[in-house]
């Protein structure tokens, strides 16, 4: 019999209690049809979500919530009223949305896009609930205090991304201070052959049409110029401990091999699946367990060829930016976030061209270390804090720029 | 902090006591090619080897065995020769391999090839030994008795073929009990292009070409039939008790991806290295920690391109028989296995054909079917009274060909 470091199957269980932060977005959406699929098997003590309450009142429907939070505070009658008849408490505003995060769960799914997600899952990981974390900012703009308050509460941090979900699966439970190296794949977006002269010139809509994953707006951005993907190895550094020197991306457009770590005795093991989020996400609902999904299987043969290669950090400057914000420790990568988030939004206006994106960054970073800004936050708030800065300031150095402003850059 | 069920890094430990049972053999070499490496890491109890006293001997020196056996019993004189002037004991015979396998140890390695590895593993295994396996028969051959006397012995089975252990690594400690599918590659060996009628024909050199492996010939013949991957079906069905109806054959011609384990919900995790036998060999002797190896690192974007085949049961009809004989349960596996050594014996020896090999086995499994030769064995000792009548009525049925025989057979 080959024993490993064994988990304890549950045949049966109570119903695992859910709290969804986030519960109108992408990933939001893909939970609920897990958790809808599964009645028995789980029960939702909180749902929140943004502004949407027509989205909001069917989740909380389709779900039975026990409390459903808006975080817009003038929408409270109109989510009240969509709720009628149900059993589902309604509240609104950003305590609210609190409240929702603190309410009694085995699990919180923490997929509030942006900042706003922050103070919520911090919340909930501080009162000692399990977090499944698709919110990228808690990493990204305030890694080293977030898991540091991880720590310190013992909670368990499920990585629900598709990438660090797979690395998570893939270490196994196994010490990351024994890996040598961990690998990140990328599709390589939509422009991964395109030359750098045409990529600066990319429309929204060529930058929208991601080859491989269907996600918001935001990120399909990020994608299409691999800052996404720097993000990423950002996050992984903090979910994992492993050092920017260990970390790698390989740019794999198939998408079917999410990520990868490698010991010192050569030994190499991989997370895989298709591209559905659905999968990712059941894995953290489940967890220690495993869910029985819809999502598609994985059938090699039929997929036939994977292929890889190196990332071109010349012609996706975002990727060698991130490793670089990683790399100097400090504040950096909340400053590199705050002013990605601003200047992709001035993108989607068609306020700035594609190129735009980094040269902002870039500038933006330059002028943190120059200032103090960038200097290490030291709690949560103080990453927020930064990264409320950061933002207005990108924001007042890029409200000038005309709709087609591509001529008045620089 | 991602948690997962974590082990414990032992940042310093006494040296690892290991004994090598086919310390001469191509496993044997590579593992001592590791201990010689790290010769504070390891201290040897006991080396075993069959016939070679010249390399015993060498071994013996090189890792400092405390005990040295050979099975050759009139080889005693020789190696005690070979190994004047150290503090190595000599001994001869089979019980003197049998000493060998019960000497002090934290893992006994077992890289016997053939039948003759049982009976020491097997006494290693019931002593309460963790077990390092190489040896096909003992799982192959005899799977239920010594899967069950594992289980009684409480003691760890870590697999050292390449393809388990990288399902090992894949399944990270989880209950294989959830596994969906469990997927063994197969590099599809030098006839994978090849006709039915073109592969009949083969001859002895053509079948010794292996593309990705160095091993010895017998294997290397059953890999060019596909009938080590029906054997390692059968291995992988009692290490990890998976149901034959779960397990599954890729062609994957690269040989990077060894084997995958697929979860119901859509993830899927695999087990990849360069092909180097040291990599496996390392995770079993370093086990729960990691050694370093001077194997070759895994680099995707050098390899560029992985691909994937459904394996082609007409053409390597070995394949199809070792799953039927595994699906029809008892002892036809045992069977099979001793069925086509001795056949892949008379086809180096030019006696029978490339096709020569699997329908003799076919024949062999029907003759078994229909005289009760196939019952479950009851013991490790059954089986291996069932292996020894199977060869020796498949040495007399196969004992008439003549040495350039394709036109006498059957």
């Amino acid at each position: 019999m080959a024993k490993g470091n064994g988990q304890i199957s549950a045949q049966t269980r109570a119903p695992r209690r859910i709290v969804l932060l986030g519960a109108t977005g992408s990933i939001g959406r893909s939970t609920v049809d897990l958790l809808e699929r599964d009645p028995e098997g789980f029960s939702v003590s909180a749902v929140a979500g943004g502004r949407d309450v027509e989205a909001l009142a069917r989740v909380a429907r389709a779900v039975k919530a026990e409390f459903a939070a808006i975080r817009d505070e003038n929408a409270y009658d109109a989510l009240k009223e969509a709720l009628s008849g149900t059993n589902t408490q309604v509240a609104a505003g950003r305590e609210a949305v609190i409240e929702a995060a603190l309410r009694d769960a085995d699990l919180v799914v923490s997929a509030i896009v942006g900042a706003a997600g922050v103070e919520p899952t911090y919340a909930a990981l501080t009162a000692g609930r399990d977090v499944a974390l698709a919110n990228k900012e808690c990493l990204v703009c305030a890694g080293v205090p977030f898991m540091r308050a991880a720590m310190e509460a013992g909670v368990r941090l499920l990585p629900m991304d598709s990438e660090h979900n797979a690395i998570f699966q893939a270490l196994g439970g196994e010490d990351p201070a024994r890996i040598e190296r961990m690998i990140v794949t990328a599709s390589g977006g939509p422009f991964r052959t395109w030359s750098k002269e045409r990529i600066s010139q990319a429309s929204v809509e060529e930058a929208l049409n991601h080859p491989n994953w269907a996600m918001g707006p935001k990120i399909t951005v990020d994608s299409a110029g691999m800052m996404n993907k720097g993000l990423e190895l950002i996050e992984a550094h903090h979910l994992f401990s492993v050092p920017a020197e260990k970390l790698e991306v390989v740019v794999h457009p198939q998408s079917i091999v999410h990520g990868l770590v490698a010991f010192a005795d050569g030994s190499v093991t991989a997370g895989m699946a298709a591209p559905d989020m659905r999968t990712p996400i059941a894995h953290c609902l489940g967890y220690p367990d495993r869910l029985t999904t819809p999502t598609p299987r994985l059938d090699l043969a039929k997929i036939a060829t994977l292929t890889f290669e190196a990332p071109d950090f010349d012609r996706f400057p975002a990727l060698q930016m991130a490793l670089d914000a990683l790399r100097s420790g400090g504040g950096l990568p909340t400053v590199l976030n705050a002013a990605n988030e601003i200047a992709v939004e001035a993108f989607l206006d068609r306020r700035i061209p594609f190129d735009g994106i980094s040269r902002h960054v870039a500038e933006a970073c330059e002028a943190a270390l120059r200032d103090g800004t960038a200097n290490a936050p030291e709690s949560v708030e103080d990453a927020l804090a930064v990264d409320h800065i950061v933002r207005e300031r990108s924001r007042a150095a890029l409200a000038g720029r005309a709709p087609s402003g591509m001529l008045t850059l620089q």
